[in-house]
């Protein structure tokens, strides 16, 4: 039995909408087709949290039971980076074969992939050399439907399993809200150019002082037919290859050739 | 009077280490220099906050008043991405000509621009379409010697607000700590590869419940002389373009060759 489990490929699941959140069971259920899962999700929601961490105060990190499968599972008081570096340090006694976030309430398609805890779990993953994929579905709702997704889910993970991911690559995948109909398939595809544009809601407090709720919709600037937004609204599952090297190597080739300098006169 | 003040640019400055921080103080008397200055960061520290913004909770955001500069000023509750927003969005009654983050007390050379909240405000700076730098020192002390590093900085800012950046690119600018002589000059340069190795430290709290602190330290994987750290080695303050298109367009290409398909089967 325990050899037997020695060779499954380790994966580790977690997620920005907490330990309790249902589009984590559906993500640990399907895992566990494909090996030995270890659950490392936040205590409580840490959706929008970014690539942040946890370094002015401390982190728990306790095994948790919610439901009955095979999985191993332990809540954390930090974000979901701080997740997966808890898990790869501290909680795992092997480095996992496959890092998958999600399935996040709600899309992380075009430039929510800086805002979102899902996908920065994932790209700590990545930054830890590990093969690492985020999902999301495009429906905010507690009860969205995640189930006709599955297959194609698994199908990712499995195909990332066997054939890894270059270095400091991650995927970004996105599947639309579900619309009683089979997925029109899944497209490889770039991050969409847009933005949130905010209106805050501005109140009053029982003291009398201001304060505000961010709000806002997003903005799609790029009318492209190669975008992750254009697949989504097609009704395709996206995957976007992200890469944790931020630098813009043509710019630096541009501006190589122009003998820049940024010396004081 | 009011008619000049309209000829000047209008800087918007930001930071995550908390409107008190020396380094912010330093920026803002650069900025003085060069236009009408708006400060809006935020009223404690937000080091390491990454991307993250604020969407469960509500913001405060109120005048402030620290020293004599001209600057108007205002601190936020919230973290360094939400000041941005804020400031775009409500404070201010026109567009900033340029955006500027920091200045960092520590580096935010090679992958740390993830998680740096310093370079995220610059990030959201340049995802609303105006030109912004984060300005980082590789020195943590309260008293670091940013002094030295004044010209420079005013002369990055300086070029920036007269050429402008593309789109979808900011500048991560990071200055070698002081070492009592000139720094070498400017480099234009690439995001080195690394990583956070860490190491939690496991304590037991007085009611006898396990709780981690994280702690760890930088790894440079890569021995390239044209990165960051290269260059900062070689006490040059150094310039990475980052791109808000996280997109691995080569590798999309590469793919898009092999007709991948991740169907279920």
């Amino acid at each position: 039995m325990a050899s037997s489990q020695a060779e499954k490929p380790l994966i580790l699941v977690c997620n920005d909408d907490g330990i309790t959140a249902p589009g984590l069971r559906y993500l640990i259920r399907t895992m566990n087709e494909l090996g030995e899962v270890v659950v490392v999700a936040p205590d409580g929601p840490q959706s929008a949290m970014g690539h942040a961490i946890t370094i002015t105060g401390i982190l728990r990190c306790d095994p948790n039971e919610i439901d009955e499968g095979p999985q191993r599972e332990y809540a954390c008081s930090g974000t979901p980076v701080d997740c997966v570096k808890l898990a790869v340090n501290v909680v795992l006694d092997r480095r996992p074969d496959l890092v998958v976030s999600g399935i996040n309430h709600g899309s992380n398609a075009s430039i929510n992939v800086l805002y979102s805890g899902t996908m920065s779990a994932a790209m700590e993953g990545c930054l830890e050399g590990i093969p690492s994929i985020g999902f999301s579905l495009c429906d905010f709702a507690r009860d969205a439907e995640f189930e006709p997704a599955l297959p194609q889910v698994k199908a990712i993970a499995q195909r990332v399993l066997k054939e890894g991911l270059p270095e400091g690559v991650c995927l970004n995948v996105n599947i639309p809200k579900y619309q009683g109909k089979p997925y029109a398939g899944v497209k490889v595809t770039r991050q969409c150019r847009g933005n949130w544009e905010e209106e805050f809601d501005q109140r009053r407090d029982p003291r009398g002082r201001d304060y505000f709720w961010l709000t806002g919709k997003f903005a799609r600037y790029d009318q492209g037919a190669d975008t992750d937004e254009h697949f989504l609204s097609a009704y395709y599952i996206t995957i976007v290859p992200v890469k944790s090297d931020l630098t813009d190597h043509q710019l630096l080739q541009d501006w190589k050739g122009k003998e820049l300098t940024f010396d004081p006169e």
